[in-house]
């Protein structure tokens, strides 16, 4: 039977599109999310992660940068598609479909400040979140499962650390995300082993502490490598 | 500074949410990818994957599951999201995101037959692709590339079998989804080492060829487990 009108009919309503971002950052050794507190509004008072909606004239990509930027001040950090999300009571305002984005930021180097929307923006603890507006407690756990996930084959962490760091400090950012402990020896033979990271021939000399070797990664753009 | 409005004013126009899917066969020893024929408007003639608009009263999965179904007549099948896909240009026709679905059919007892809206469906080698319309071409490499990476970590290969099948015929699923030879010796011993697949007890006697021990996936549900 052949189709005797356009694919796309005008006729039929769709969702709308938004894109919200999980961004996280490893801070006093604890795997942390960018929050937004909502002004306003239906969900006046609720935490939630950074999201508006697509405009007409912009990529998914560029809007989710440019809600980013607005809504917490983020700016020029590589934001990678996590998934779409669209059920059906997702959102008490109206349908709409979320493309979601998550990122790895250096806590210590960032400081959120909120621009328009919201009345508060916080990095907030996984392990103790507030009531999330939205579908937005089911995103930031996708979002965790994807990062624990990247970190056994990819060098995803070098988001979260300083250009240089020390072996302990890697080590607390792998542990606070994967929520487990690691054997020392082992994970520094094999992080040095695999080429993840490279000495720096720096030493930091901080209190009590005896003298650290500083440490930078190999490369600090995506890249796949088997890590754990 | 507070928001003074709703976050998502109605006066804000987004774009409409379409979804695609990419089906997957190992057919005659080639990976494959089911194709329709549109059959008028703008992209008459052309090539491309079954899809079309996610209306307001189902969720994304739901229009998947619906939109396949209608347009391709394939029910009943695990659809996994791939991503979505909202460059400006992928729809002449206008602005669309796409949430692209990908899955994994036994080709031999699966025949495709076309419903409505379109002139033709095929199953087309994913080496001779025909030019496909929107951005099929590059939703069709991603799903490639998603699917040559679960290759190796998890029991995917199981859609593209029959309950029971020889070790010949899931070494060729593997070589033709991987596109290079693999070590017979090597792929049947880490196969059966690492128990995904099992012995059936039955055996094959077909043509001139000796007969062949059957196997089963130890699941036919997705499950992680490092096969490459």
């Amino acid at each position: 039977m052949k189709n005797t009108k356009e694919l796309i009919p005008a006729c039929i309503e769709t969702p709308r599109v938004a894109t919200d971002a999980v961004i996280f950052a490893v801070i006093d050794g604890a795997l942390k999310v960018l929050l937004i507190r909502i002004g306003r509004g239906t969900y006046e008072g609720q935490w939630a992660l950074p999201g508006g909606l697509v405009r007409m004239d912009e990529s998914l990509d560029r809007a989710a940068e440019r809600i980013l930027s607005e809504k917490a001040g983020v700016d020029g950090i590589y934001l990678e598609q996590l998934g779409a999300f669209g059920d059906l009571d997702r959102d008490r305002r109206g349908r709409n479909v979320s493309i979601a984005y998550f990122a790895l930021v250096n806590g210590e180097e960032y400081l959120p400040h909120t621009i328009e929307y919201y009345s508060d923006i916080a990095w907030k603890d996984v392990s103790r979140l507030p009531e999330l507006a939205f579908d937005h407690a089911k995103i930031v756990t996708t979002g965790i499962d994807r990062l624990r996930n990247k970190l056994g084959y990819s060098n995803i962490a070098y988001g979260l650390l300083p250009k240089e760091f020390t072996l302990t400090e890697l080590q607390t950012v792998y542990e606070s995300i994967l929520d487990r402990p690691l054997d020392k020896r082992n994970f520094r033979k094999k992080i040095v082993g695999i080429g993840l990271v490279k000495e720096t021939g720096k030493i930091r000399k901080s209190g009590p502490s005896r003298p650290a070797r500083l440490y930078s990664f190999a490369d600090r753009k995506p890249k796949m490598v088997d890590v754990l």
